[in-house]
């Protein structure tokens, strides 16, 4: 039995996504139950579709919008639902814990609630993106840190080396996002991460292949791409715009006069095909990586569809027991992993 | 008159594109007259397209390679078609360069050859990306710079919107490349970049719109986007890889069984136009800003359409005039652009 704190108010549209997701959810995974964690009154009647008998309702009296600040989220709101989805974690009646809401909020009440694990300063998000080679590739850090060292970097590839194993890829391959594939090319930061990163390879500790570059993402160079959470959130969201516009100079395209109408429709099949191949929704579901119990971040405008493949992540972390497995390969690593004394290791929050 | 030195032997198809390239330039610029520098062996029978008249052979004897160590081609050299193009730049023979060679070495010749202009730090590479609004969003540093300082940004900025204006766009407004839209985010250097463009902005240097995320390069939400080189390359380069795995589905499912074919030859000229919308040889040839002389890059891979862009865009620039505005913008904004004091202006090479 997988237990999952779903935070059903967070996102751009709460209850009446979140609710709709965990009755499908819930119909495809006969082993998993349910904490629903929100406001009484709306989560008093539930949608005919949901099981009733493997969910149980966590009260929560307040909500963490889309926009406030960290401080707010952390400080003031103490009982939002968000925070309590994840104390079911920390108290061991979850083993995962799922929210669409702010991303800074999460991470910032994660960690406090949570506590990093030992070996990790920095926890980072990490999230699947599709390649032309026909699976995913996963990339950290998104957005949690936006200044790392060389030191954070090699945390981040032995985190997403025990992610990657735990979704069935044994010994994933890493690559270290820079700017030409020559070791010699980067900043100080990226060079000595390189440096870490083939230490920790000849050690055993992980797979190295070595740098890649932006299209490595999408050409599935390697199985994960490593980088700070500044590079990682602009190229996830111009790749996101990219895909936006594409998709709707597609549309632009095929709704131009009455030839293009027909071909639409009989290029329907194909178009469909398409569509579903690069349907970002499939991705969604961030792991927060680096904390001491399970949370995966949904994305905030996900409909139910998006949110019911984020509580499928979170089922099949917990089911593959991810947690355990960060830890060991932390514990492995750990002599290189070290931050060099003197830094605080403070998050930056997003 | 406009006058372009070509580096006929650079990239990586070297005459057999550049001829071309500059044949059906010549055709539709009657005011053009080009220098074409290579190998004189190579370019002793130049292909009958080309109005010979308006051509002037330059020798030159050596080619950097794609691979060359930007230390051989800036040292041991010196008769390289490059360096004997932007040479003709700096002699005054040519009003503007254009080569589709290895970016790092390009760079680091026009540096040396040209010396940057008073008041700028780092020559920077800016380049065009097509967005939603129908436009064309700049994007400069694309990887000249992998570590900037607030003050290299702003000069980033002043720089963009000289080359945009000189595009004919009036008062551009320019975008910080940030992992948020709110003051507040991101790392020392963006926040005090985003301070310095406020205050360039209040002292009408500049059209400061504010932070910017990486969907809106590609949503038109600004004409210029400012990032550090490591940022901008990573963008572009992950756009890129993104744009083929688009396009490689499309064509998969277009080819895949006979209802499909059927289908693609119904749409075909839907996809022909969708086609010709995200070509991005359509935006090939960026401006490398900050110096003495105009140097235009052309992607190494260019076919000879798309090396042709390169010469259009070259030509333009050189006919609005470009370097004197970019003068005419750092003079006025000099007084914010300084360096702090004991920082080297060395270049960080690609």
């Amino acid at each position: 039995m997988i237990r999952i704190a779903v935070d059903c108010m967070g996102g751009d549209h709460g209850p009446s996504v979140t609710l709709p997701a965990c009755a499908a959810f819930l119909a495809a995974h006969p082993q998993a139950r349910l904490l629903l964690v929100g406001r009484p009154e709306v989560l008093s009647a539930l949608p005919p579709g949901l099981d009733a008998s493997r969910c149980t309702v966590v009260p929560a009296a307040e909500v963490v919008e889309m926009d406030d600040p960290v401080e707010v989220a952390l400080r003031r709101k103490k009982d939002s639902s968000m925070r309590v989805a994840i104390a079911q974690v920390k108290d061991g009646a979850a083993d995962v814990a799922v929210s669409a809401g702010n991303t800074g909020a999460l991470m910032a009440i994660a960690r406090y609630v949570l506590k990093t694990l030992d070996g990790i300063d920095r926890p980072a998000i990490a999230t699947q993106m599709p390649n032309a080679a026909g699976g995913a590739t996963t990339v950290l850090d998104l957005g949690a840190n936006v200044d790392c060292s060389a030191e954070h970097l090699l945390q981040f590839a032995v985190m997403g080396s025990a992610l990657v194993a735990a979704n069935g890829r044994e010994n994933p391959s890493v690559g270290l996002l820079n700017i030409g594939e020559e070791v010699i090319k980067g900043n100080d930061v990226i060079k000595r991460a390189g440096q870490l990163l083939r230490e920790a390879a000849a050690r055993g500790d992980l797979n190295f292949h070595g740098n890649v570059e932006g299209n490595d993402i999408f050409k599935g160079t390697t199985d994960i791409v490593v980088c700070d959470g500044f590079v990682g959130n602009v190229a996830l969201k111009a790749s996101e715009g990219l895909a936006s516009m594409i998709g709707a100079f597609l549309r632009e395209e095929f709704g131009r006069g009455w030839h293009s109408r027909l071909a639409a429709l009989v290029a329907w099949p194909v178009l469909a095909r398409f569509k579903r191949r690069v349907d970002h929704r499939r991705y969604n579901g961030a792991a927060l990586l680096g904390l001491r119990g399970l949370v995966f971040k949904s994305h905030g405008s996900a409909d139910a569809f998006a949110f019911e493949q984020a509580l499928r992540r979170a089922y099949d972390a917990a089911e593959a027991r991810l947690l355990e497995r960060v830890q060991r390969r932390i514990a492995r690593a750990a002599p290189l992993m070290a931050t060099p004394s003197g830094e605080s290791p403070a998050a930056t929050p997003l």
